[in-house]
């Protein structure tokens, strides 16, 4: 297979935006059982389980975050503020947090050209509405939010970099990440809401009817893409990383039934115009260029997911 | 024709933002020729010879921003700080000025459904590097400077508005626009600058060996275009407006010389990277919407800039 990386991860320096969200602690996990020397950078929660070390200062704070850059050798930037829901009601002041200060990130790299930045876009919100087939690619990027339309921006800004400064990066275009330590929200989230849910026996709110079709991805295999993607060393630079398969929301209620062996309650509300009905990734292009592939089952990954509920609950 | 419109623009208010640039005077002369209501905001040149009304405030007051968007049904939205070179100096601060504050805006016109914005988008800097043929608005975007990115993502903001909000709009992607009252700097108004040398005997610098492509259009063709635009009523909502005719540098300048009767004096210089190669766009479609055209014969442009330029040196 044709895989050109510059080396492993062993002994590289690297800075997670955003560690200490759902993505950023499996991939510093991930990144440390690979050898790589990880920091994290940005908001921690008070009872963060991360053990890696933390560079003091905010993301707003430009003068912070250029220390913080000093030394890496690659920038995990997974930072990014809230979802599709909370982007539209909050436009100007996320346009702030994620596309100004990445902005502000690019502008300090400028002159940093051995640093590569690997990206954490969106494959459910960079597509807008698709027909129903897995989108590649190069498929039209159209957001029907400003979550997606700040990645979109963010990519480009990326790719201006890369072409006017010689800027190294990669940009992840992800689908839905499901998996142990998701905290779900009533915006995203939804295996882990599901779940909880059911073992709960609380009623789940479903924007729409159930029929929308999103692609499921294990929390752990994505953090492995952001590894693929780092030390993959070749054209092109832009992956989607996903499944390959769509399930609806109501597929998803039966496989999480199947799993806890209890159903939710579900009701169903009103669909909401910043939904696409049918989003799934196809993610051939970084299987070719650097051997990732989706590798937990669904039903695995729902297992696991599962199990690590239950024990936070009992902790 | 199948011309749908809202009725002409005699009494309609209208707030031109960036009404003091070369676009704006042009358009605030026409759309007052129109029986237009016309005031103007954003920064005011001293010695301006614009005889509107201004609305007190910087744009980046959005308390003064929303005063000025009280009451008008139309919004000529031109603010834009600078040019593709500056705009990759300064992203930052480019982002902040054009970007957010639009998304400010359009925060501000949330529960104003019934004002049109009519925004100045680029046809030069948004579809990227191109075939040789002249591009239609669905032509792939892939922008290579950040001032064409900050232009697309403003687009996909008025989308995505329109689309939760039902905010009405129209962009107009808009090639290099020549006439009187264009100002030249080394960075942009191509026509402007190798008038201005060839009447003063100076010395023109050129990016690249001249050979680069665009499409020129004349200032009050394009003042035209947004009204149209403005006035039209259905789908779609972006429009190319330019001459479907491209011209490289040194055709310009051939031109010029032939108008001035005087050539100027040429030194070339090394390409940019933000500079596309070729640059032309299909205006069918606004064409087949709004009947509009690019009714100024290009020598007769030319001989009026000159006009133009000539009656201001002696002034």
């Amino acid at each position: 297979m044709d895989t050109p990386t510059t080396g492993g991860l062993r002994g590289k320096r690297c800075l997670i935006t955003g560690a200490d969200g759902f993505l950023g602690r499996a991939l510093s996990r991930t990144a440390r059982a690979h050898g790589a020397i990880v920091s994290g950078f940005g908001r921690r929660a008070a009872n963060s389980p991360l053990d890696i070390p933390w560079r003091d200062g905010d993301f707003a704070d430009e003068a912070a975050l250029g220390r913080a850059l000093e030394e890496q050798d690659i920038v995990f930037h997974l930072l990014g503020s809230g979802t599709p829901a909370y982007a539209m009601q909050a436009s100007g002041s996320n346009l702030h947090n994620d596309v100004k200060l990445t902005v502000a990130m690019l502008e300090l790299l400028q002159d940093r050209p051995n640093v590569t930045v690997v990206f954490a876009s969106s494959g459910g919100a960079i597509y807008g509405v698709t027909a129903k087939a897995a989108v590649r690619e190069d498929h039209e990027t159209a957001p029907i939010s400003t979550y997606g339309a700040n990645k979109l921006i963010i990519e480009q800004y990326l790719a201006i970099y890369h072409r006017v400064y010689g800027l190294r990066y990669r940009t992840l275009r992800i689908a839905n990440a499901y998996g142990p330590g998701q905290v779900s929200t009533r915006a995203q989230g939804f295996v882990a809401a599901a779940m909880r849910a059911a073992l709960n026996g609380k009623t789940l709110e479903v924007w729409g009817d159930g029929s929308v079709v999103r692609d499921y991805v294990y929390v752990d295999d994505v953090a492995q893409a952001f590894i693929s993607a780092a030390l993959y060393d070749g054209e092109p630079q832009i992956f989607n990383v996903g499944s390959g398969r769509g399930r609806s929301l109501n597929e998803v209620l039966e496989d999480v039934a199947a799993t806890v062996g209890r159903r939710c309650e579900v009701a169903y509300s009103h669909e909401r115009p910043i939904d696409v009905p049918w989003n799934v990734l196809n993610a051939d292009l970084i299987r070719s260029a650097t051997g990732w592939r989706p590798a937990t089952d669904w039903r695995e990954g729902l297992q696991m997911t599962a199990d690590w509920l239950r024990a936070a609950a009992t902790r």
